[in-house]
């Protein structure tokens, strides 16, 4: 008879700490003697039986997936419609499982991947067949529901934290005869957590960032001009950070300004940070500089938060020992139980809860003038960036990443077209 | 009678490591039991009498110095002209030099600066000043003539290759859905030496960079693009480094492509890799991302090279000991005796020899097809990169980074209108 299987995959945005979470899923599963098998691409590599057999990774290798960024597996942008609607595709996931025998799937995504999961888990009992579907959560973005913070957050909030504080001694250093305004673009389509995150890096009246744009804020560009302005004239310079998702009143996204543009795609490539150096340089003629660190953000393993890594490892060592129980269609998620020093556990929550809630920031968080962060921002934030991940280096002055040998397993049934 | 004094000024676009050369210089001159100034905002500070008392600064505020980035003084873009064409500043220096009896005159900078200070060890000749003046080198674009490479630039280098390895594990991890050519631009107006630094991220054909691009070649849009469609089809994405000075075979930018553009000032400030994303989109149909880390690369003293920081620091311990020796006109330089393992020194060099000549990158540093480094480049580069550089966090996570007193000393002259 065929081994009862866990099937792991990776869904949505790699982050820094998403393979922390898959080798504590592996290393879990491997000391309670469960196969695991990864599926390549995620949900995609599951219906094309594109399924890797992790057994045949060392247990060094495993233990290097824990400090290596990105998706060691493969993932993917791909969001299941409903039973009804995608049918065949979830007859197909169910063929898939059977000729694996996987009973347990662990899906390790963001908000469109917990939706996923959660069709899985009731495609389970809808069709008859003991499976046991498990969430495991993940996104830079941080918005999902329930949980007090999402793994892969921390770390990338570390890395804008880190990086505003040293651009600004950058600038403050050249301001007196160059650039005096510069611009740093943070990801954050819909909610301003990485933006927030920034606002670590300075607490003091003066101290960078002097402006925090966010997305839960319509932008008004002569109250930014006017507080750009007055920062430079009495700071002698201005570090500002804008959510990539900003927009007019209007609703219209400022990284558009500009732009319906040239036959090179600019405007429709060009960041919000882009557009508001030109802001800023045509209405108060001040030198500018703007940075879009973009992935650099989220796989900036060598900078990562030990709490976030902490955090990564737990929810996926807490998601094999919730599939083993048979706890069905819930997600590890994390609980504060106090901010200061910070206090935190790992529980199950129903996946329906998580899916398709968008958790963005409270109102509480941004200050009144709409420039910079509160108090109580700070007490949320501060914890989820400390400490500092250990990450060994090699002779050649470069983190000692992993590469996995990802030896698919035979296929067993049909090939599978979309 | 006043105590003979070193003035150290800082100049140019600062790195992640002129501080450890700023700290070593205040460092040993103390054990020497000399007084150092600092000028606030280089050669600007030493014109307009803005001295800074180092003597103020605790010890340990010093070591803190050598793992801050930025520049702790101030630094500026100002360049002298000649004796005869900037008579009224030199003379000024002058005064301000007989005013705190500055014996020695540090400049801490690229070529500009190298010239400035050699303009001023001539000046001490013509006027019969006794004044030793020692050029102290520094740059991320490594451009500088004689030295085997320039502090400052092993970092960014560093934090070049880094980057790089990080983000091609996250577009490897999300092409089969997502982004398929990823463009980071690196500094490098006129000398490619950082996007050849990002070379040493992979070393196996299909490892990223797959592509780089380099200002020492013109750019061939059609052959580019050639190889992105080659290297999508056989490794299923494209990470391409591409130096901000790229030019057209007439001579014109890249990163003005498609450009005299808005209002909103686009064009002047979209950069290269927008340019060469919008430019794939439009021609391939891959869907693109890309990154312009900026500042980010130059002052990133949290990935800084342990061989950069410790060049950094051996340069000012030798500017100050050349300067208390009474060599005029020379700069510390980096020697290279062998590649590997890496085995470097200190020695003197004109300050003639240096000044105004710009380093570009060999021709044999260069693939033949222009896309990529060769073994020689690889094998300068490497060392380079090598060893992780200690930095000390806080329990806040952010690296503990210090801020000088910066005490000014008091005027003894009237004040001085440029």
């Amino acid at each position: 008879m065929v081994q009862s299987t866990l099937l792991y995959a990776q869904s949505g945005g790699v982050t820094a700490v998403i393979n922390a979470t898959a080798s504590a899923v592996i290393s879990e599963a491997r000391r309670r003697k469960v196969k695991v098998l990864a599926a390549r691409n995620g949900i995609l590599g599951a219906l094309r039986e594109e399924l890797i057999d992790t057994s045949r990774e060392s247990i060094s290798a495993i233990r290097a997936l824990a400090h290596t960024p990105g998706g060691a597996f493969g993932s993917c942008r791909v969001k299941l419609k409903s039973l009804e609607a995608d049918r065949d595709r979830y007859a197909r996931l169910l063929e898939v499982f059977k000729a694996h025998n996987v009973r347990w799937f662990l899906y390790n995504g963001g908000n469109d991947s917990a939706d996923t999961a959660w069709k899985v888990s009731q495609l389970a009992q809808a069709f008859d067949y003991p499976l046991t579907c498990v969430g495991v959560p993940k996104t830079i973005d941080n918005d999902l529901a329930v949980t007090d913070t999402c793994p892969g957050f921390g770390s990338a909030a570390k890395y804008t934290a880190v990086s505003v504080r040293e651009c600004a001694l950058d600038v403050a250093a050249m301001a007196q005869t160059s650039t005096k305004v510069f611009v740093y673009e943070a990801m954050g389509r819909h909610a301003g957590w990485l933006a927030a995150a920034a606002g670590l890096a300075g607490a003091a009246a003066d101290e960078a960032p002097h402006i925090i744009l966010f997305p839960e804020r319509a932008y008004d560009q002569a109250a930014f001009l006017a507080q750009v302005d007055k920062v430079v004239k009495q700071v002698g310079y201005c570090v500002v950070v804008a959510s990539e998702g900003i927009r007019n009143a209007d609703g219209t996204f400022v990284a558009d300004a500009g732009g319906a543009a040239d036959a090179f795609g600019h405007a429709q490539l060009g960041g919000v940070a882009a557009s508001l150096a030109g802001t800023v340089k045509a209405s108060l003629g001040y030198k500018v500089h703007w940075a879009l660190p973009d992935y650099l953000q989220r796989s900036a393993r060598h900078i990562a938060s030990k709490t976030d890594w902490a955090q990564a490892q737990a929810v996926g060592k807490a998601a094999v020992q919730y599939a083993l129980k048979g706890m069905n269609a819930v997600m590890p998620v994390i609980v504060r139980s106090a901010d200061a020093p910070y206090r935190w556990k790992i529980a199950p929550a129903p996946l329906s809860k998580v899916a398709n809630h968008e958790k963005t920031m409270p109102a509480s968080f941004i200050r009144k003038d709409g420039f910079g962060i509160t108090a109580n921002a700070r007490k949320y934030l501060a914890p989820l960036i400390k400490g500092e991940a250990p990450l060994p280096y090699g002779a050649d002055g470069l983190p000692r990443y992993v590469t996995l040998k990802n030896v698919a397993v035979k296929k067993k049934l049909p090939a599978w077209e979309d």
